[in-house]
């Protein structure tokens, strides 16, 4: 028999006791004997639910009980799910956790410490939700040289401009019906300016590397500027704008940004749309791969944090995640980034062509019916390079007392 | 050093030979020690090759060499695959395979002699090519109840259909192009017949349920009767038609069928074009899962062959391949699968809408300009009932001196 101790018995901690009891034939299968919830911590009690008598307040209960085995952290945030991961490892369990914010943070020196303590620090709900990601990446792609990892990894901002795409909404109607909706919080800074997404491409992005990433490097940029006007012209362009997390290695140099970006219908993560979530890994052997499942949702994640349990009861003896090094990756300034670019700009094509190709070069020039507007797709070329076009053509736009640019939005066309 | 022997120097052995040599250092970070080709078995000499001096003509060499301790197939077929593999792991060797007649013909026992050697009878590469499917299946969700397991596992009907799709070229035009490509063979008939596809999903069947599946058991259609007049309907339907390999897993009846399917946009297969794979999974806690990449090609598939290897490596001492035990799975019989059908028929809506509803019931209807005939949609139905009205209603047409039924497909709309 294994014993489990679940910490944090909200949405997702209690999807992990219910898949613990539902699908328990499975799982003793799978792990050899059976596994079994011993007890829940959390600050409420929960009277009338099948863990009532498995409530606990006091966490030395779990740390100091030799019997459990494998510890879920399902609390979220970094106190104090961060002294309590540590501790738990620290006396010899194995903890599984959904908690990107902790791994985002302390993941270098929890696994160290697994390692150390010969236990396993697993954190596979921490990305992509019920997608299987992490595992796979150690597990099956560890012959590969990852060249590329492209994510959609927030459920709540791919609802919201899958929704701005598909009904012509504003970002704030979006917003506000993925609120009433429960998909967003209150306050959805956290997903809408991207840092979600941040800290989960730097999770990716040190599974693949084997070097911490420090997620405050990455540069990171939210949605909360995307109109319903960019739709109308991705609809014209046959494309749509995401919010991508990428990580582009090369041998020398490593990318990693958080940025809306237009892609095209040929693209594998164009048909990820609503909460889904969809995880591209190009691998130099392999080729494009692409995962895709449910990137939230109480079951959907809390599968994940089941499969580390299984995982954990498997090699209760051994220390098998993925770890990586504390030496810290450097990324590359985001300047250095190439993209081709989409651009709208104030005015009519026959006014503005001339500057335009003098200062863009070549490039595909689309307009809208009944708008003062064009907008116009760059060749490739460096952040830097595109942001010295942008202030030169604005400065000729003030010259001639016109506005300018609009819009930019990164494009994979 | 882990010393492998590549068994068939084929497409896929060659390039599991080049990825040894490519990403040597990958591999001897994830294997612990550094993997060496030490032997290459085939009936050819490749001389000025890198692998010339490993080229081997004998069987027992590798048999009798101690220092092998993981052995490639790569030959295709089951003679003499079979009793090389048998010997291997008679041997006491792990053996990695992409040959998906030798598993679906002989893995029960295969993976019993692996079992009872304390060694691995790894086949990630006989299914889906370089998308990680086997694996993520059995180190991933082991904790699911998987309900359902649908894909396209085959590249070269997956390049056939998107060609008619996209392109409106007939079956044998989309044929001839994929033979002059070298995507199909000069007898396509494994491909086109669905006989490929019919022993990817009796494996992927095995993983999921732990039972043998006979192939033979497997109701298996393929898409030499699917016409570009069937595509028309599917453009206007705003659908398109993909070969599905499909495992429905109840709880007590499991359905598998291989057979051309009618998928609308919103299906998560829908992107799935070209040479492509992609392989859904539904567990009962996660939900959809879907699993991207290319399908075939010689690098993507060694790729997966090499996954296997480094699993050996990891694991020289225990077998922890999934397996499935020697209790054949019953099949339930297809005229019980239940699917909605979409169905041409000649005339006109006028002529047989009458009897259309009358022994269809309550029907969808399209019919293209200029074309005598229509197409309906029926409501989810099993396929012996459908089959008595389609004989109903082909007996009314006689009956009137009419044409009837030009078409059936099974269609998930």
């Amino acid at each position: 028999m294994i014993y489990v101790a679940i910490m944090g018995y909200g949405t997702i901690g209690s999807g992990v006791a219910e898949i613990l009891d539902k699908n328990r034939e499975e799982l003793k299968a799978a792990a050899g004997q059976e596994v079994a919830l011993k007890y829940v911590l959390d600050l409420r009690d929960f009277p009338g639910t099948p863990v009532e008598d498995k409530i606990i307040h006091d966490f030395q209960i779990i740390e100091q009980d030799p019997e459990v085995q494998v510890v879920v952290e399902t609390m979220g945030g970094l106190n104090p799910a961060y002294p309590f991961v540590k501790a738990c490892l620290m006396a010899g369990k194995h903890v599984a956790t959904s908690n990107k914010a902790l791994v985002a943070a302390y993941g270098t020196e929890l696994l160290q410490i697994a390692r150390e303590r010969r236990v396993n620090f697993f954190f596979e709900g921490s990305v992509g939700g019920g997608i299987p990601i992490i595992r796979p990446m150690y597990r099956c792609l560890k012959g590969e040289k990852i060249r590329e990892i492209t994510g959609i990894l927030n459920g709540t901002t791919n609802f919201i401009l899958s929704k701005m795409d598909k009904e012509g909404t504003s970002f704030e109607a979006a917003l506000k019906e993925a609120q009433d909706l429960g998909y967003a919080e209150r306050n959805p800074e956290a997903d809408v300016e991207g840092h979600d997404t941040c800290r989960k491409i730097a999770i990716l992005t040190s599974v693949a590397t084997g070097c911490e990433v420090n997620y405050e490097d990455i540069y990171t940029e939210g949605i909360t500027r995307i109109t319903d006007v960019d739709f109308k012209y991705a609809e014209k362009l046959g494309a749509s704008v995401k919010l991508f997390g990428s990580s582009r290695i090369g041998d020398g140099q490593v990318h990693a940004w958080v940025a809306p970006v237009m892609i095209g219908k040929q693209h594998p993560l164009y048909a990820v749309s609503d909460v889904f979530n969809g995880i591209m890994i190009k691998g130099n052997m392999v080729g494009d791969l692409m995962f895709y499942g449910s990137g939230a949702g109480k079951l959907q994640t809390a599968s994940a944090v089941v499969a580390d349990i299984v995982e954990a009861a498997q090699n209760l003896d051994c220390n098998v995640v993925p770890s990586w090094s504390n030496k810290r990756l450097e990324i590359a300034d985001v300047d250095t980034a190439c993209h081709r670019y989409f651009v709208r700009i104030a005015g009519t094509i026959a006014e503005k062509e001339a500057a335009v190709k003098d200062i863009f070069g070549s490039v595909e020039m689309v307009c809208l019916d009944q708008e003062p507007e064009f907008a116009l797709l760059t060749q490739v070329m460096s952040e830097a390079v595109f942001k010295e076009k942008a202030v030169a053509f604005d400065r000729s736009c003030q010259a001639a007392g016109e506005a300018g640019i609009l819009q930019m939005i990164r494009a994979e066309l």
